[in-house]
């Protein structure tokens, strides 16, 4: 198999905008291959994430961005997989680049949803779970963390605290990310107080619905590109769990996450200790902690307790989610996995706000979790000297 | 690369189904589980197709098929592009066994329409368009392929009465497919005094929408089954053109569909000459006349007149859908590419009714494509002795 780099990413501003899903998918698209500094006609094909582009009347987006950028003769296709679209489309073209079909690759998510009320978009998000058993009766994805939040609390005395503790975390981080839906910093007070929207998850706990895209480069080694920063991908796996939690014995981790992310470590070679710093799926605090605990960072039941000593802080010992993750930076659901490695990228190339620039950023891990982990993606990737 | 076959095939009947698209969809992968004479629990990976789930409110099927055939461990994603969703869920699959990511795939296309009005199916379709130059503007898909057929009936002197030959060629062969959305014969009167959709094109030049799944299960050469009925895939390969029709210097065919073929043949070491029989994207009987001479079975031009002389008829000298075609087998979106693969794979194996089935059916190929050329994937097959 070909090596696979990552080598150049671009991100729109996450929140609210008043431009169409697929300006912002372009605009994405653009940067990357600037920051890749290659011509649209290097490209050999292009994947593009989205899952709700029928609330904009416009699916079959991949041609749109082709002739836009000049290259309609190029295969396009468009990937859903829930919350983890574009982590499957980049597994997609890792795949594909891996075995030499292509040299080089445009990756795009995207998502225009803020358009849409708050419980048009909480309907529209239960279609990805398993709707005729879950959402259907009324258990939409606010309800079913919640489910997972109680029973970890039951288990394993996850307290309000822990969660807390991320939710400030992210929070702090997304401050000082430019692109992020949130740019606050809040207090254990002001987290505490916010409105309850399914006990115990709060306000805080839970991440926004957001506009935005994220696109990247990827690359193989027979790429003739003149870029040399590039970042590694050591692995990329796909996995995934029963889709209805009710189908479960345990709600207090995601199966696919481990099973991926056991694998991911074994094809790469590393292990939970080697990782630096990983960006995980925190479309509520609880699936912070879970994820933690899924991926081995920290033993079943200590995620919470590792978040309120801070040890996943920028600079503690284990950074998590340094970009602000889904809670501040915002979660325009198919462009969160190619986000995520937006940030990774940033990171290795030491290009973000000091303030939550990771001290030694060698290997990072993307954790990506489609619906209540029916799909997950865990990929690795290592920085080159 | 790893040879890659194409081991056994499910499919439901096309029409009007009072069934979940996730029920169709599951029906036809345990029908090419079956065929295949595997269990689920052999299957690596699914790769599911799928383009309107939002008009039933489901979206991320791919957990929900693996759920339900015991295997939720095993990853899966939803591939849309356009009318071609299916091909391009296949394309994935096919690139991902000759590598050796993994041995044994099912891919999946389904869609359910038939609960929607034809108006309202309308709009849905032109969301495949360049919907804010097209669709918006009134110009739905009837009405880009009238265009079509117009441009290539004044420049090459295409009649209706070719046309109608394209039609009641598959309407006959339909007649002889049992799971065909319509078994109903045609005669050349009825063709011509049939309501005009969008002149010149006819109601029964357009292909209806329908309900209906299609599934196969794909191998390569490192996958243990004891099956020895095999049909090889020699080529994969999917193209584009300029998404908006007003952004082509020509109407009369489909680049996309141009570039794809020959690289097809090129890495098949094929020829339009060597092809057995085709199964060809007619979702308008003009879109069979393009496909015919943009995969050079015939001149530039010539393609409605091979049809009118029978060329083209099961038992011709170039058979094009014996299946019944999108015409009258139906489509249902993302079923199409699959149920081309599965016409492929019964043929080769001379398991459909004598008066449909080729006499040497060698080398097929398959053609599909999304929208009016955005993205388009062309398959070539070869019958194993």
């Amino acid at each position: 198999m070909k090596n696979v780099y990552v080598a150049g990413v671009g991100m729109t501003n996450f929140g609210k905008s008043e431009r169409l899903g697929r300006e912002l998918a372009l605009e994405a698209a653009i940067s990357a291959i600037e920051d890749a500094g290659i011509e649209p006609k290097d490209i050999d094909a292009t994947y593009v994430s989205s899952a709700f582009g029928i609330g904009e009347n416009q699916v079959h987006v991949g041609p749109l961005i082709n002739s836009a950028l000049g290259i309609p003769d190029r295969p396009s296709l468009t990937i859903e997989s829930a919350c983890s679209g574009s982590s499957a489309a980049f597994h997609e073209a890792y795949v594909a680049l891996s075995s030499g079909f292509y040299n080089i690759a445009l990756v795009v998510g995207y998502e225009k949803l803020t358009m849409n009320s708050t419980p048009e978009n909480t309907r529209l998000f239960a279609m990805a779970s398993d709707f005729w058993y879950e959402g259907l009766n009324g258990v939409t994805f606010p309800g079913l963390y919640a489910l997972m939040a109680t029973a970890h609390m039951n288990k394993y005395g996850t307290s309000e605290e822990m969660l807390g503790s991320i939710a400030i975390k992210n929070h702090r981080n997304g401050f000082y990310n430019p692109k992020a839906h949130f740019r606050k910093i809040i207090d254990m007070d002001t987290y505490l107080k916010s409105p309850v929207v399914a006990y115990p998850l709060k306000l805080y706990d839970s991440c926004p619905f957001s506009d935005g895209a994220a696109a990247i480069i990827l690359i193989n080694e027979d790429a003739k590109i003149k870029k040399s920063e590039l970042v590694k991908v050591l692995a990329s796996v796909r996995s995934g769990s029963m889709a209805a939690l009710q189908d479960r014995n345990d709600y207090t981790g995601i199966p696919g996450a481990k099973i991926a992310s056991e694998k991911a470590y074994k094809y790469s070679k590393t292990s939970p200790e080697m990782i630096s710093f990983a960006e995980v799926h925190d479309c509520f605090t609880i699936a912070e902690v879970m994820a933690m605990e899924d991926i081995g960072f920290f033993k079943k039941g200590d995620g919470g307790k590792a978040s309120l000593e801070g040890i996943t802080q920028f600079d503690g010992k284990k950074p998590v989610n340094p970009s602000g993750g889904l809670k501040a930076k915002g979660h325009p659901v198919s462009a969160t996995g190619i986000a995520q490695i937006v940030e990774i990228y940033d990171q290795m190339l030491f290009r973000v706000d000091k303030n939550r620039q990771v001290s030694n950023p060698e290997i990072g891990l993307t954790h990506n979790v489609g619906a209540t982990g029916g799909s997950v993606t865990i990929n690795i990737f290592r920085r080159l000297k």
